[in-house]
């Protein structure tokens, strides 16, 4: 996580400015991204987990009982995993696919790639 | 989810207030939770949480790797389970364990309650 | 793994005669397991999982369409946290109860084991 | 799972015949499948697991200590979820990779198909 977040968090400085240009290391690298299209969906989804577990912390801070804290806490996994498939849905359906097209050590490299995620996810 | 959030929103509107004495029912119920001494160290816990979220909002934002996201979302996920088990710890430590000294109906019932909330976070 | 393997191993040998008096170290440390009143539900149900895990050798075998043979292993996984979860509540309600009677540093102690137990469920 | 068992369970009273023009329509539908190739890594792996399932039933035979079950059904599970990633990254590497040659209607469905999977490892 470290490497990935000393990536983002340099921008975060910068709020509300425009980041596209500001890391052409990462867009350079893996050209237009297949969840691009769904952008707008994607930040809905996870700004509604956001308010979940801001939701988690007035549960904690009321002393809700514990197991409906739990409760809370399933849903807001739930809605993670379910955006983690999302993501991953258009992955294949354009990352994996264009490296099919290339074949050989390429499809390899992403197809094995991919498969690391989702085994983070299963043991997550 | 619904019911949860329906007891704990309409306190949320009186915000920095103390929430103690406005939700008698609650802390009635179910008497001093065995989560409250450990109140911060949660609280702390759901920040950062919290703070992940925000940067996964970054990431899409940014048009970040697809892999990166779901790394980042895979290490949110495991500290929310992480979260959930030391809320879980604690239940069974002081609320499971007094339910015992009552045994009978009671212990079932908690204990009943208690697997069904680790149902849910594994099939979550 | 290994550890408990070799703790049962070697009764294995032994087919059918009756076990209880050949592991007298491990019921007079536990005394008696809060799983032992539903021992036959537990073993029908691990014969059942072992049924499905035979029957996805089976797909395997004939070539069988591997999306249907993951919804198989999911199934199968299924239901082995489906067992783990009737142990768990069993275990709770007798180990743990048992414990809070005791108080203090046993019951800590088996709160502790509990948790870490759903832990690796969790992770797994 | 009853349609796939209905779907294998009839071949599976032939024992050791050979099956392949036993089930003309799974294969024919599917054509070669990624993990023929792997076959007997993977009837292996299953094999290990079958074992391991078998353990699980001993130790409830001879009154094993709960959470040393709990081990074991964890290392059960993982075994179970590494054996559906291998499945997977071979399902990647040629079905989706095939269908993704076709484009279109053809990979969108093996996409969604593969994603549902992933979901339901997710899930159990």
């Amino acid at each position: 996580m470290t490497t990935t977040q000393a990536r983002t968090e340099p921008d975060h400085a910068h709020g509300s400015d425009p980041h596209a240009e500001q890391i052409p290391a990462a867009t350079g690298h893996h050209g237009p991204h297949g969840y691009s299209g769904q952008k707008d969906a994607h930040l809905k989804r996870l700004r509604r987990i956001e308010g979940q577990i801001r939701g988690l912390q007035r549960m904690v801070d009321e002393d809700v009982y514990c197991i409906d804290v739990l409760t809370q806490v399933s849903a807001s996994t739930k809605a993670l995993q379910s955006f983690a498939l999302s993501l991953l849905e258009e992955h294949l359906r354009h990352c994996v696919a264009a490296a099919a097209e290339e074949g050989g050590a390429e499809l390899d490299a992403k197809v094995a790639e991919a498969t690391a995620a989702i085994s983070r996810l299963l043991r997550s």
